[in-house]
């Protein structure tokens, strides 16, 4: 009789699975990508390398899973400010606020997560969510011309160029740890004043 | 008595250097990154790889260096336009048209230069780039503000916001070669919003 895994067994799979990946993202959290090593996350969750190895081929597999739950999670604090109660231009205020205030609060990890240099498959994860962030966008600048709260303008060209700004206005308040509301503000009316809102 | 290179060796060398990195840079044009090897460079200039090592220690200070003489090229583009002889809101308004006017001329490059997937030290040179780009920027924003022409705003933050826009807006139409005058100008229109400017 062939061997089947208990769903017991499948169950502490996957507990331990997303405790390693817990424990990765915590490095990142701290150090960059650059402190993420197969070594240290054994060393963090307690266990040998070969645990490690048994759930990611290597450090790149690793990084880039680290990447992608990182993200989905920003994504989605996006989605929900996109999706707000008031119209286009508060929603789109909204949604530039929530992406700032995230990435100050975790300047290390965001940093990471936009533009620390590093394997090229988290360089192919941050261009397919950058899509996704960039179809979210479309949504509500489409919304914005729809109702007269946007100038007639090219939503798509515009959704791309919104999450572009967002991400490279960020990098050197976060590289310098230069949080302040003043920078958040002027973020927010930088995307407001792109897309022909009144502000 | 110990040898010395003659000039003429030396302007050798450097003539040689120069072609392989042409040569390069052509299969970057054509290929993007991806199509970079020492081998296929070797071939294009009609050499052996080996002569490629004497000047490269590899595929990534091979690319490391196209990327920075390519892009190179393209910062002085945008300087160029940016003093022109117009005012602020005309000189950021050629800048973008010069900017997007070149990347449609040369799309694979383009891509390749400010978003394939590639070695960590051609991302580390993107950020060093973007950093010179924003710069300039920076310069006639300031100068918008000062003279009326665009809003208030945080000059430093909304020259890195257009940085990032532009990059970001044509990655899109570059990857499905639509380049056509709309795109230009709404991305135009995009940046001239974007710092308060009529338009």
């Amino acid at each position: 009789m062939a061997y089947r895994e208990t769903d017991l067994v499948r169950q502490r799979k996957v507990a331990q699975k997303s405790g390693l990946l817990h424990t990765a993202e915590t490095l990142v959290r701290e150090g960059g990508f650059g402190a993420l090593t197969i070594q240290a996350v054994a060393e963090g969750a307690g266990v040998g390398v070969g645990t490690v190895y048994r759930y990611f081929s290597g450090k790149d597999e690793l990084a880039t899973e680290v990447f992608k739950r990182a993200t989905s999670r920003e994504v989605g604090a996006v989605r929900e400010a996109l999706n707000g109660n008031g119209g286009p231009a508060a929603c789109l205020a909204a949604a530039a606020e929530v992406f700032a205030v995230r990435a100050f609060a975790a300047p290390k990890l965001a940093w990471a997560l936009i533009a620390e240099p590093v394997d090229p498959a988290v360089d192919l994860a941050r261009l397919q969510y950058r899509k996704t962030y960039t179809a979210l966008f479309e949504t509500v600048v489409q919304a914005g011309i729809a109702n007269g709260e946007f100038a007639p303008q090219s939503a798509g060209l515009s959704a791309a160029a919104l999450v572009g700004a967002m991400a490279e206005s960020l990098l050197g308040p976060l590289d310098n740890r230069a949080c302040d509301a003043d920078t958040i503000a002027a973020l927010r009316l930088f995307c407001l004043r792109a897309v022909g809102a009144q502000c």
